[in-house]
């Protein structure tokens, strides 16, 4: 250890919070100092087989922080980890759909158990690392909050539109869990009251304006005959048509494709807007897999949330695009770890 | 004084706390026991004049909550003030429309000049009551969390409709204010996407579902000649047609307003049910002028909100009407002053 980055109160060995992001596919974690720098990253493909054996893997995660924070001649204090899901607060059991058996898994207790009992601050001993669970789309926001696009803001969402869609919120510096610990579901959002079959599965502002609805609008347009740069982009196979051929083809001045656009923005602007409406937050962070389209589906959004949010909130509103990226939910675990001391 | 309902902590005096509530045409105020027991309540007219004349009425009203916490053989701790409008946090400052010159109007400033400066709790010497401002909507949500319909919730919405439409959110117990505290301002949800120019002045949800909005859309069907009973209830004078002569309506089954009633609720369970997906709260509690006439917009609110909203959040949310009525301002003013101890 040549940089010492966590801290040495009177003396004793530095602190360092970890963090640990396991996501759909792959479990990363890193070591933070309080100020946020980022040491000792890993990243591991998320074992298969999900279940017990994903949850070995995050233990051995923990157990490596623990070793590297020792390396650096200091003790983890904290650890914060983030699921691709929804965190049970009073259970510490989790839903993550994409790890196969993370449903209502306790993964919590799995963790105690493995480690030893976690303990709020102050009830253990000093030497056990407190665990922080929480929901990807919380730490998102919180990462974004500490050093990202909202870096400093105590109202903050963080609207990630891929797949799904999904919003994790800081109001007055603390994350906003719901009753059931599944606020932030803002894919539900009813934003056309001429209501559709698809917003009984996944919500209406899903259905309207996710990256997958977007491809899936634009394949219903090919298929429906309408011509378009699309198809070449896709080398004519409407299956191969998504969310990202539709925003090359609006770079190329497509006109089926700007009509997508246009579609989903709309509808996006009204998700913000609402947002911004209700909350009345310092910065919305936009992330997820349609924001790396950033220079199509931006500035449109950024123009069009005005004409329905609250004027004043919406003058004072910053709308960006994720500065964290992949790292977010990191940031937002390390942030998170700190928070608990 | 026969019935002590303060605290004597060690023998000491009695502790009580003490609610203002200004509205747009009265000051009421009121002492509260740390359970939530009302006492010793009045209720003045606001001075039409406003301003200065306004603020010492509320000075007077403080004045006068010490006053009968001596009586009772105890003291004021802290006093709870809501006005009906905007807090300004930061500066003390209010703004309300209904108020003449109480726009950006340095309340908090002129009530620590009149009756010294207030601090918060631990700063000053014990002897003078600290105030909490806030906004009426926010003391809404906090008294029913308290006394009311959404007793004991942590996470609670009052829903207000009214002239206008607007929100107090408490989320994990605390109240949520926004970086400009104006967080709440749902009238502004966008809920349809065909723009119509009425929501560039008051929002999409109010232009579509407040009292004042419904009473406009049934002028508009009478004087294009529709006919209906609501001609009858409002003595054949268009103008008379309000919220309540469409309930009234809708109550013996006229078409007419059966349409106008069914429009509103369609626009009402989205908003609500944008609020329990955004907030998965485990209460919303709906006030304001239309829903006296709850028998009428409850029960389809009730139904219809759950197409929309996140379903696990729809499942578990309780959709009230308010069990405090024109009190939850006073008690809510009662909860936010203990809280500040």
């Amino acid at each position: 250890m040549t940089q010492p980055v966590g801290i040495a109160p009177e003396g004793g060995p530095s602190v360092f919070c970890g963090a640990v992001d396991v996501g759909g596919s792959k479990i990363a974690s890193a070591l933070f100092s309080e100020s946020g720098e980022m040491k000792a990253r890993t990243r591991i493909p998320v074992d298969a087989a999900g279940g017990d054996d994903a949850a070995r893997q995050v233990v051995e995660a923990v157990r490596s922080l623990e070793s590297a924070a020792g390396d650096a001649g200091g003790r983890l204090a904290a650890v914060g980890l983030c699921v691709p899901g929804i965190v049970y607060s009073g259970s510490g059991k989790v839903w993550a759909p994409n790890i196969p058996g993370w449903d209502r898994y306790p993964l919590g207790g799995k963790l105690d158990k493995a480690l030893g009992e976690r303990r709020p601050r102050g009830e253990g001993d000093g030497t056990e690392p407190v665990i922080i669970l929480e929901s990807d789309r919380s730490a998102y926001v919180a990462g974004e909050a500490w050093r990202g696009a909202a870096a400093g803001a105590a109202d903050a969402v963080f609207l990630a539109v891929g797949t799904g869609i999904g919003a994790g919120i800081l109001a007055g510096g603390r994350i906003v869990h719901g009753a059931e610990d599944i606020a932030g579901a803002v894919g539900w959002f009813g934003l056309d009251p001429a209501f559709k079959p698809a917003y009984a599965e996944m919500g209406c502002f899903e259905a309207e304006a996710s990256g997958s609805s977007i491809g899936r609008k634009a394949r219903d347009m090919l298929r429906a005959g309408r011509s378009s740069l699309m198809n070449e982009l896709a080398s004519g196979v409407v299956e191969n048509v998504t969310a990202e051929v539709v925003a090359a083809a609006v770079r190329k001045g497509d006109a089926a494709a700007l009509e997508v656009a246009a579609d989903a923005v709309r509808y996006l602007a009204m998700g913000v807007a609402n947002i911004v409406s209700i909350l009345n937050p310092e910065v919305v962070v936009l992330g997820g897999g349609l924001f790396q389209s950033a220079d199509v589906f931006l500035e449109p959004v950024r123009r069009e949330f005005r004409l329905w949010a609250q004027p004043l909130a919406a003058e004072k509103v910053r709308i960006e695009v994720s500065a964290l990226g992949e790292d977010a939910g990191l940031y937002g675990c390390g942030r998170l770890a700190w928070q608990s001391l």
